[in-house]
């Protein structure tokens, strides 16, 4: 195979790592970035009707195929009626239940299974709050790579089901997402299989970056002023960051571009994210006892808590959360005005944002982007 | 707004129509097909990513903004794995689930509620056997217009939820899509919704050739030897033979160019068009007693059964069926050794391959498009 045209160093002390077999920082435990070669402005893009048309900024071999399902290139749609009940100008949302398995997760698996499988790994092991172990199963079941899932036994029973269609092995546990993380971390030391928990391993972000190239693109290569992101690990939000940061720097996107300022929804039920952001802390404390309806939230201890908090500090960032019934009131919201299958993270998102537009810490004359993480339709049991 | 550049005609007799409010033909009953000025080939496509990339081939004014979700440019994937699994040289999979709501039924009703919304009808009311109301009700819900659904209380659950997540009427009938009809076209009488059952309204099809549009440039612009469509109405088989035909006419594709040979693929518990085109008989007897999980083939009696027995008697068609059982087996196998999430009307369309092959129907060297019309998280209750 051909020389990568990527490498790999810590996001937070520049410290250098193999690209293959990677997985956090061994100086200061911190997430990997790839850096690449640069890609001129206006290189061709792929012809590609998937997130890999993106691929001179992606970490695929020269004549490589990815393992790929048709993840990504989902539709951005305008809904003024939306923009209307919240309150802002123009608002979009960006609607990742049209991917594999019904959510965003499949980009970060498509990116993770394809460098996997080019490092021949034994076997692939995951902790899930729910949408990322449906993906995994679904991009090992391609790829013919075995899969292990360890997922809270309260995870939507669709999601559960889809793991197991796919034929991966699936371990229903009590408790929630880090006591999965922490099984799965001891069954891969004494199995050979490669953990690939969010930001622990450095190319799920790599495909969550498409969403930002899909983003800029499809708004005629500009930024919008606010991004919503309904959050649990923070990978979706760190992507699209890295993405914007590319392409600026690249030349694809002026100079003078500045960042979308990132709102990071959260539940009310388990907001580690949330909390620290208000209380100015570099990292986040764990979040004792998580409960959200919204499984994808569900999530109380990131690992890539620095960085996000990094990411919205010098981006002008916020923060806000959502009650329960406020996710089904603005889940329900989104479909019935816009047509869109929402998932509960989408309507934490909306209702997040409503608040953050009637606070006055967004303002009404903004372009907003909404991102709805997942399809409704996993999580009706 | 402008003159349409397309007028309707009837499918079997020719009989013209009017272009808005337009059902069957006022003179023999039979479905109604859009016919367009030539579309010049190497005609820029539209840049956008979904079906209406291929505007110039559909019903739509000039500068009318169609009510889209993103439906279609689903990817085609091929599976050697799967291909060596039923004896055909190359395989090919078309993910329909990646459609808004889940299944292919979003690209009809994507061109009907487009042509609806222009008519300015009051509502839309549908009868399903499953998939198509929830399309329905979205697009509904997008374009603010009322929808009623009638479908059989025993469609999948995830189903019905949907229609009523986007705030449809849904009514649960005891009985078959048949039933429901009868229901639908009453309700039409007396309220002056617009019923858009299969073929009944003339748009739904012209979406359904966007399918073939796809497969057609996703394939470098050339047909597959065979396409295997997984039939109820018969609205996706007939909508692809329909976009060949217009893509040869106008000089897109070869003049010599071959319809690929379509086959259909039905359930042991209904099977008309199989029964009908093994008798060689114009038409197709309604099936009595219609029984089967896969609920998008539980169509007794649909309306298009001479045009879709024509198309295959026209291009060396084929057809076959599958028990419960073997549906139940094709569908893992498609899921387990591809990642694609099907549902069970791909698992018959599969079953249905094999047992062709087997036969030597389908001969070994062929090239094979399979639809997979649907989600199969939309079947788990």
């Amino acid at each position: 195979m051909s020389a990568p045209t990527w490498s790999l160093q810590c996001s937070a002390c520049g410290t250098s790592a193999s690209v293959e077999n990677a997985s956090v920082c061994q100086a200061c435990h911190q997430p990997l970035f790839a850096t690449y070669d640069p890609v001129a402005a206006g290189t061709p893009l792929g012809s590609r009707w998937d997130m890999w048309r993106y691929a001179p900024f992606l970490p695929l071999l020269e004549g490589e195929i990815p393992v790929s399902l048709g993840e990504g290139l989902t539709p951005l749609i305008e809904s003024p009626t939306l923009a209307a009940a919240v309150g802002v100008r123009r608002l979009w949302i960006k609607d990742e239940a049209q991917n594999p398995t019904g959510s965003f997760k499949a980009r970060g698996m498509s990116a993770a299974v394809t460098r996997a499988r080019a490092a021949r790994v034994p076997g692939l092991v995951v902790p899930t709050a729910g949408n990322a172990g449906a993906a995994l199963a679904a991009y090992g079941a391609a790829a013919g790579v075995p899969v292990r899932v360890y997922a809270p036994a309260t995870t939507p029973r669709p999601i559960l089901d889809t793991i197991e269609v796919m034929g991966a092995e699936l371990i229903r546990i009590d408790g929630h997402i880090g006591d999965a993380g922490k099984l799965a971390l001891a069954f891969a030391a004494e199995s050979g299989y490669v953990p690939i928990s969010t930001l622990r391993e450095p190319y799920r972000v790599e495909g969550m970056k498409t969403m930002g190239f899909e983003l800029v693109e499809q708004l005629g290569w500009r930024v919008p002023d606010v991004v919503v992101y309904p959050t649990g690990g923070g990978e979706g939000t760190v992507g699209i960051w890295k993405a914007i940061n590319e392409l600026v720097s690249s030349g694809w996107l002026p100079g003078e571009t500045r960042q979308p300022r990132y709102l990071v929804a959260q539940a009310e039920g388990c907001a580690p994210i949330a909390r620290a952001f208000a209380a100015g802390t570099e990292k986040a404390d764990p979040w004792v006892d998580p409960v959200t309806h919204a499984a994808g939230l569900r999530v109380p201890s990131p690992l890539g808590d620095r960085l996000l908090l990094r990411v919205m500090r010098e981006t002008d960032g916020l923060a806000g959360t959502a009650s329960e019934d406020a996710i089904r009131e603005w889940t329900r919201t989104l479909a019935v005005k816009t047509g869109i299958d929402a998932a509960p993270e989408g309507g934490c998102g909306l209702s997040v944002l409503r608040d953050a537009v009637a606070s006055g810490a967004v303002q009404g004359d903004a372009e907003v982007v909404l991102f709805n993480t997942g399809s409704g339709a996993s999580y009706r049991v």
